[in-house]
């Protein structure tokens, strides 16, 4: 087994930091040390395989991004990135675990679902992967066939009020899974969005001839975000059920959010970067010379972008700080312009929704600490730490310390970070553009501070400065156990 | 130097828990380690000092009381603990760090009642021990000196909205000393209560003949504790300053401050275990042969004890989870019945205000855990991690991490504490008893799981068992820095 | 033409009371005078056709219940007050008007559901009647027929988000509907409960042999009349509909309401006489020997009674006072024990849902003021006033002034009401009875102080003392205009 | 005694209105009657000594302002309008009665205060006129002498958290008063604001040179009147006090009004024209020739104008539709830029406090029918029902019904107010001008919609088109009974 020693820099974790050896045996951390220590440090540097200078950088556990939908099927198409290239590309941005969402359709078998997703995935990933099930036919079957998933490492599933016809449950499904949710201990997890109403909207919009990606934020309205977040609290409320609800974006779901907990409901949340950073008002603005008015259908993903104006971005980060919000996510769903996105030219409900980020969630929190949005340590929470937590991997995922697997991200806070397809001057691609399998970036023109130098999965070096050394089926299954954020 | 290795033991930390041993060299921490890691730990253990075996227990940074007051004149009396006398008790109970109230009187110079608590406190202390600074009398001249507080070390300082003429600041000195607070990031500490009202209502309370200590509990209502609150939110909003409220107890209060920072400021603030398990009901029912109804001046704090009807300890618990209340402190100002507490007999108003509390802290918290009220986690972010980051000890206390000062306690999960003055079949004193200076225990009969088997303060071995192995002088002062919770 | 002298009365209003003599002519008020004024007054008694003594009584305007069901077919049967049993007993316990509700039912046209209702209540009324429209099957042509409902007379329509299969509307239908609310004027009436989910749980306690009629009750959580009331001012906000909630029962949705309207939105709510009087808990201790535990399907309404011990009733009369409820209607909707109620024995799921009240509303009502819960004026205001304006029959009804439909009581405080069949010692029916065509009462036992003595129905005397003195047909329908409560 | 019919007018009162005939014998209203009406009024108008055709015109009761300052020393100097003076320009806005508050200061008996106010009023008024009192020295002595304020038909009065050294009662003493106020019923009107707090603030901003008339809104900060609303609130709960707010105009206060009476508090609130139309942001725009930027000063009131760009102005519109509060007064307490406004020509601090609208009070809230904002009702309720209910005049004034004094206006909502002093083409002075005793409006250049007709003062008319047609005394002190808006 390789050793490695991690050495110089500043370790970060969720409630503090300091300076900190950090000594890596096989796929686990076996210590973390005081640097040069006389007792143990010293003589250390020459006997281990391999040491990594981390001075003037901080050492964090590696990023867990709870929420991927790589090769997800979706209005036709299918999610751009594979489980391969998607996981590449979040290892290059210090992500060292996805949970991406197994899928049972309404008629399929639960675990019929489930295993397509392991064969999509086995062998492929590049960092370790779990699953979350999504139950889009809650009936007899699916429950009794839910109740067996903690034994198969999935201990959360998900349901959506949207996209009636398609994934949606109604109400007396919502109830019937969160019963099982209760009595299982796993989480249920929300689409919080009322479907029905919205798909009224849309509708009359296209009729009106309002087909431009823009108008899927207008029918997406936050009144049916905020709406169908109080009715997942209030059924949560009535069955007993944990709830954890995904992709926040209206201030007003967070504040729906806050008043259950501050009645003692086990009730959580996430934000993902595009609610922090992009708005409704700049995809209304969005126009290219390729795609006119279209350009906006790089940011049609649902929740939809919010308005700036009605400061639903600054709610977020604010949430973020007082753990109204406990984590973030990407939501990652990729899909090229070309042939997917173009779907939906003359009808923005055809567009396939989703904003490819697993590559870049590390970074764009980042900058929150930069701005002064966030402390260091709340940034490492946010991404690492409380994921472990609520989905079932703490002791394994998310903290350095003796034991854990070795996921480990080296970040130099004086690095730098352009994201997209940055040109020089003559118009050339110049240094790194993404790696995520997509023809766009939603976050074309963001340059953050902070870089991803190192990053080590299961104690292996896989990405170093902008090199990927790790190869295909490096990643295994998370067997993943229950929440042990909620007790 | 001696080296110590904790070995074998649980480390719990705030946000997770391994299994992982300790080593200590000198005063402080220089390895977390696998334990038998072959690379490291396997002949560390011959090389050390001394081990410590640490299986099936768990090994926590030591306890933080942030909020004390050995030696406090009050009421023509003052509290019963010497320095010397509280800081070993807190030693006993686990607790490795205090942070006393230096004391300014209106008249007094800033400097000369910081000077004067230094002088107590000296050469005096078994633990490490720091001061905020009470200033009771804002003028030109204390201002003036609280900018300089920083520099000392000493960077909170906290006024009282209660007791006029003796700590009480009107609004206009809140205000300006918010001013101080907003200008030079020291964070203002409160004791919210409506003083002047409050009075009113015990004066006529006593003139109608209502002299028992209960009434105490009566003439303090919770209506004047929330809006103490309150008003202290709002002038912290209009100054910009952070804010933590002391001993919160009641219910309404809690909901304000959960208000405040669902709103984005920064509110924080502390509850005490008497508020957890104690009620107003228990202190009007409380009679002993020797005192009568007197018997409740054991229970005379302030702010009072609440309705267990009204559900107010509830609250409390549940606000430690949702982190509406982000810590437990004791207040501990502990006053004998005899000679102290009976000052107030036939009036409760001259009861000096206080319960002893420092050594039975992170027992009775603790005890949260076994009820699940609260995680593992969060007993030890409540007790230790959080007043380190709260009080600008971050690094130095509060977390189990290289660098850092060994202060660490093995705690068994197994074990039971009999608080008080247990006694045999005979009627005997038997085992153990407090160490506080009090002749007699707001605690008596309480028996939880848990117990403190080894308490380390820097690296010294200070407490075994139950015996103490530390001496005077062992504890040094803390200069603080600035607040790390906050940014 | 008739000419009748309402004689030396207090005429309450809304807003104030006084002494005032109200002279009829006709079918309509012609002056309210002050009592013996020499001006005009004196001579008048003289002249008039009739005087009536209203000396230390109170001059009212005649009750206007909003929500009634005279034969609605509910569950197999049908609701057991023909528009002519109904009225005749509203008319005794001064109600002067009914808004009752015209059905249209899933596959049915609304103008025939319309017409249908029109042909059982012409010629048999006691009292003026309105129609409000049930649209229980939103699509195309009911939305189109909607917009035609103005011009009818009908200015309010009531959607269901309970009953599935049976009235429900899901939230694209309830949108839909509330979009012609919007752009009509008129007024969305909801019965706010989720009824998917509610049904869920029936179907459970029912499998669980959980059959009684109290788990009705059980199965109609408070957290589902909350989450659907949540949801109807959602939408509400998001079309720019005015919102009226039917029944509501707990205090929860009545925290919906006041949130909404101090968030200024058009929402307003009404309770019934059940919330206010009786509970859950009741209903579980119902036990007759001719019954057992079925005697509870007497109490058996939709939403259903809440608990006692939560508090709910005192939570209702506080919202009837801060206005955050505007009215008392009664949702009377009776059916016998004998064929009805007892289709449901051995499945509470199979009990008709309803209580009649129509007749006693204005006893209970006045009974909140005995008891100090409402003021006189308030009384008035709530159960005809309010009522009047809400509905659009402003100027016609609810008031007592010129030029308004002479509906009056004559009420007597010290009199004396006996609800259900009072028997004397032995046993023998005494006194009176109510005149609903009930086999019981669901207010038997209840002993209210004031009386009904006199009631006329446009100018015409129809109840005197117990009596009753008009005929079938004397009741017209009302053309309602909108609702000038709004605006 | 003369008598007189008001003809062919609709009738307006709080919750509806009507076609009717007012019938006036002497200073009382005899009978509201359906004109033309052949069984009384045909005749009617021949036998009267006058008619008064207000065919297409409103017929309301006479307004009545409950908080108005004639004569009040404060600053220096003391407010411009007399009571001649001030009830005469009442009287020309319609306005019939006031209630001022008599005035009792620290060191001086509350029976002298009383006293002098009498004197100053009897005799010189146009229209009847009540007292509030202030108490502005709480002590045995005052308390004593506000027991007896209901026998002199005093029912309510006011105390000030703000101007320490003033008006100033620390929470001490407003505890005990509104001890008193539970015990007699008394309504507690509160002055609400942070005085201590502000003048720090004040005095800072001076200190920096910040000494235009605008900063005087800075210094009393929106969280200083929310702050102290909070706190009266919880005083009042604690003691049983029934509470009116006096000049509210932040939405935050209001939101602390609205959350009090959802918890069931008797607690109400009263807002002025001047935070429903101006604001700050006017304030620091304002400049003369004349005065320069000290132009503001007509404009420093306290409570202050608010910022529009806040919107707290919406949300008082708001409120006064969901009757979060209940009244619209003036707080009339004019003073002349010249020789008193100037007082504080470079230092705010010592401008005079006070906006002069008793005139103008009518017609401004007119205009809120005008742009939607009330219903033509919620006018009459706000500026004449509600007060009169509040302050123990129902059944006197407020109110169009036999019995009541004949207060009543006729106003003609097709007529215009020009408000100021407008000019013609050539600069020359036009049209009516105010009757206030100020050297300039703090109205200037308000046009609006709506006129005075015609005003009777207990049924003699006193203002007929802009002309005044009464004399000095002919209004009476009213001795008010308890409010009878809260039971």
């Amino acid at each position: 087994m390789t050793t490695t020693l991690i050495s110089g820099g500043t370790v970060v974790g969720a409630t503090g930091r300091g300076a900190a050896d950090v000594l890596v045996d096989g796929e686990r951390i076996v210590a973390v040390l005081e640097p040069g220590s006389t007792l143990l440090g010293a003589e250390l540097a020459g006997s281990v395989d391999r040491v990594i200078d981390a001075s003037g950088k901080y050492v964090i556990p590696g990023g867990i991004d709870a929420h991927t939908h790589m090769q997800l099927p979706f209005g036709g198409t299918e999610a751009s990135d594979t489980f391969e290239t998607g996981t590449r590309a979040a290892a290059h941005g210090g992500t060292t675990t996805i949970i991406d969402f197994a899928v049972q359709r309404y008629g399929e078998r639960v675990e019929d679902g489930l295993a397509a997703w392991h064969e999509k995935a086995a062998g492929e990933c590049a960092i370790d992967y779990g699953f979350h099930q999504i139950v889009g036919g809650v009936d007899e079957a699916s429950l009794q066939a839910m109740r067996k998933l903690p034994d198969e490492g999935i201990t959360s599933f998900k349901l959506f009020m949207a996209y009636p016809g398609v994934f949606y449950s109604d109400d007396a499904q919502v109830l019937r899974a969160m019963q099982v949710s209760r009595e299982t201990g796993m989480l249920t997890m929300m689409h919080a969005e009322n479907g029905p109403a919205i798909d009224v909207l849309a509708e009359q919009l296209a009729e009106q001839g309002k087909t431009d990606p823009y108008f899927h934020g207008v029918a997406r309205a936050w009144e049916m975000e905020e709406e169908a977040t109080h009715r997942a609290i209030m059924l949560a409320k009535l069955t007993g059920a944990p709830l954890y609800v995904v992709h926040v974006s209206a201030k007003q779901a967070v504040a729906q959010l806050a008043w259950a907990r501050d009645h003692g409901q086990h009730v959580f949340g996430e934000t993902c970067p595009q609610y922090l950073y992009l708005s409704l008002e700049e995809q209304l603005g969005a126009s290219s010379e390729q795609w006119g008015a279209f350009e906006g259908a790089k940011w049609v993903c649902s929740t939809p972008l919010r308005s700036r104006e009605e400061r639903h971005q600054d709610a977020m980060w604010q949430a973020l700080r007082t753990n109204d919000l406990q984590m973030v996510s990407t939501d990652h769903c990729p899909f090229c312009m070309k042939d997917q996105k173009e779907l939906g030219l003359g009808d923005f409900r055809k567009i396939p929704n989703g904003i490819g980020s697993v590559e870049h969630r590390m970074d764009l929190m980042y900058q929150g600490v930069v701005t002064g949005e966030l402390t260091l340590e709340r940034w490492v929470e946010l991404t690492s730490t409380t994921p472990a937590r609520m989905f079932g991997l703490a002791g394994r995922k998310g903290a350095i310390q003796p034991g854990a697997d070795a996921d480990l991200v080296v970040y130099d806070p004086n690095g730098r970070t352009t994201i997209g397809m940055p040109v020089d001057a003559d118009g050339k691609p110049t240094g790194r553009t993404h790696h995520m399998n997509m023809d766009h970036s939603a976050w074309e023109g963001f340059e953050v501070d902070g870089h991803v130098d190192v990053v080590l999965s299961r104690g292996k070096v896989v990405v170093e400065g902008d090199e990927y050394l790790g190869r295909k089926g490096d990643g295994r299954y998370l067997k993943r156990g229950l929440s042990s954020y909620l007790s």
